[in-house]
């Protein structure tokens, strides 16, 4: 049986709030009876948008909130100053203990300095990652770190390595599964200076499978089931798994659609693509979770829809309740 | 009218060595009036496979090495041992002004070492860079530095920004090409270092048209013609773009296959499915050529068909033709 957890969502991040977290919300906890929601933001414009829905009004609380955090804003300054905004609000549920976990589709910035200024990290963890799954062809693939921390240090990438490693294991249920660090090929003498301090590191790193270097061409073939790299070139890994994904099938659709013979063939191969398509579909999975602090924060993609808040939710269950903090924690405290 | 050009190839390297590179050869000078090739490699081998073909006796002469670089060994050893293997001798050709330029799909380790230890680095150009295009869906896009270099300085990715948009202008003719510099994000506040310290300095260069951060998912969408980044990342970037794209292709195609309907319909998308995939195929646009030597040097795919070798033959032709070494060498002297 899972146990009940309550979520605190931001409902005003992201370009489409609060209309799409709203109902992103309702439909998550109408699909989940062990889902409460506090939901964080101006009280009228929340309670508008709530008001269209059917759903147990015992298991969503609008908790208001006069303040908003612009995706432009500085995002130090942003949490410091905007004490009243939804984000901040909602990540102190989190640290006073009246959430399991805060779900956001606003700043990423702002996320990430409030998280660890608000929420806290597990001792021991000084760079929480952000720690999205790419789908591929053999299943779900973690990768730590997709731009929570640039510039990183090898003894960074081996947190990553655990606990990207745990996550793996206990949320997407992958049994000792095979961690590599993002390399520029695969033979020995190939690396940047981060990746030939770290190799040897993870090679002695107890606890995980770590199978060595994997090229990024590699990554879309599942042939890890956990990457670990520095933030900046996870983000580049990340943000082309998106970009080329868009453009080719636009492209296809675009070309199908603009001849008769294309359209009729269109029509008989949709089935055949959007198996294909639900199966690359990156917010099947929900947000980008960050790894290694006191409680879940859960980052979803700026331009979330509805679709994407309720699976950001629903992913809170299984990594609340399969207590990932507490093994994250015991891990550390195991080796250090 | 385009001037005659001699280009010296490897016909031992890659994959498929050395009936794909003799195929591409032949259909290279075949198809180019202006081109004579001087082939190199295993004399009886390069010659068995030359007899299966019809062509201007000429223009493809076989100039005989008796040893081979492997793919696996120690790129610097190989170059200073295997002084008769088929690359270094191929080089050597270039270094004689013997011919004008060097294609190659072997061991890129070993061409990186070879191309600057024999052939030399234009005054000035200190990590000569590879800088592959990727087709867009605005047009061809060139990414300096693919991986020729990591650990990368900031003066170094302001010399790619310069050759890169050189190469762009004469070889792409794409008139004040946009350079962009690969971030992980828009906002002034993001970046790693090299790019904190490399934006203020791009800025400030005459000659080049910096458009600012490029997030690798505008990439696919052709947002800018030259982008420039530490060859790890471009590494990524560029490997993420071709595993992306043969992944959901190859799914897609089997996911249509899979049933009777779908089979139907890829018959009748067929023409518009091929339409992309050409404009998207990397291989239309040849090798990797390597930016800031005495000579052109073209890193051709590993695993290079016939076609991939012609293409990367031809793409010499324009190289040479506008005088790239010419230009790269007077813009240096004009800035230092």
């Amino acid at each position: 049986m899972i146990n009940a957890i309550t979520v605190a969502v931001d409902a005003m991040g992201g370009d489409n709030a609060p209309a799409a977290i709203v109902k992103g919300v309702v439909d998550a906890v109408n699909n989940n009876e062990c889902v409460t929601v506090k939901l964080v933001g101006i009280k009228e414009a929340v309670e508008a948008e709530l008001s269209k829905y059917t759903y147990d009004h015992n298991r969503i609380e609008v908790i208001g909130a006069t303040e908003v955090i612009e995706t432009a804003e500085h995002p130090v300054n942003a949490i410091r100053r905007k004490k009243d905004s939804s984000m901040v609000v909602a990540m102190n549920l989190v640290k006073a203990g009246e959430a399991d976990a805060f779900v956001s589709a606003g700043s990423t910035g702002a996320i990430l300095v409030g998280a660890q200024a608000i929420i806290g990290r597990i001792p021991g963890v000084k760079r929480p990652p952000l720690a999205p799954v790419l789908p591929t062809a053999k299943g779900p693939l973690v990768l730590v770190d997709c731009g929570a921390n640039v510039d990183s240090r090898p003894d960074h990438l081996v947190l990553y390595a655990r606990m990207g490693s745990i996550y793996s294991e206990y949320v997407l249920g992958i049994k000792n599964p095979r961690v590599g660090i993002a390399n520029n090929g695969a033979e020995e003498e190939k690396g940047n200076q981060l990746v030939k301090d770290t190799f040897p590191l993870l090679k002695e790193c107890r606890g995980i499978n770590f199978i060595g270097s994997v090229e990024t061409k590699d990554i879309p073939q599942g042939n890890a089931d956990v990457v670990v790299c520095d933030g900046f070139v996870g983000n580049a890994i990340l943000k082309m798994f998106e970009g080329v994904g868009y453009t080719l099938l636009s492209e296809i659709k675009h070309s199908m659609l603009s001849t008769f013979r294309g359209k009729l063939g269109a029509l008989l191969i949709k089935p055949s693509l959007k198996k294909v398509l639900k199966k690359y579909d990156a917010t099947e999975y929900g947000g980008a979770p960050m790894l290694g602090l006191n409680g879940l924060v859960v980052k979803a993609h700026g331009s979330s829809n509805a679709k994407e808040i309720k699976n950001a939710v629903e992913q809170c269950i299984q990594f609340v309740d399969a207590d990932i903090n507490v093994k994250i924690r015991d891990t550390l405290t195991d080796v250090n």
